[in-house]
């Protein structure tokens, strides 16, 4: 489903919860895309809100950043 | 991304997780797509685990739920 206008800040803010706890974990975004098995450039363009992640894209990455799902997509919505 | 066999529970755990919650709030799929505003047959393909949702329409959904999203992707990853 491509973004609008209205939604991408849903994936911006997914990008910021996936920076967030990336830096917290001190990973650099090669390192992440490796252990995540996503192309090494995959991440900084999820941080930035260039991509819509999919499900497996969330479980991949939370899981290499060593958190459950729901820690990606903590507060996304609107409040 | 494509889902492959070791991906695919992902995406069936989610599928499980929006009917478990849409039967919970005693909605219709056609309903449940109604309020989220995607197509009438999307959320079954949702709940047999045949569409690997995005994070736009994690929130669609989760938003017509009632729920946040965190709740659409609980304990969808391997323990």
């Amino acid at each position: 489903m491509k973004t609008t206008p209205e939604t991408v800040k849903y994936v911006r803010r997914f990008g910021q919860r996936v920076r967030l706890i990336r830096q917290q974990n001190e990973l650099s975004q090669e390192e992440l895309a490796d252990r995540a098995g996503v192309h090494r450039t995959y991440i900084g363009m999820v941080e930035r809100g260039e991509k819509n992640a999919t499900i497996v894209t969330i479980v991949k990455i939370s899981g290499a950043l060593g958190v459950p799902a729901t820690e990606l997509v903590r507060e996304i919505e609107d409040a």
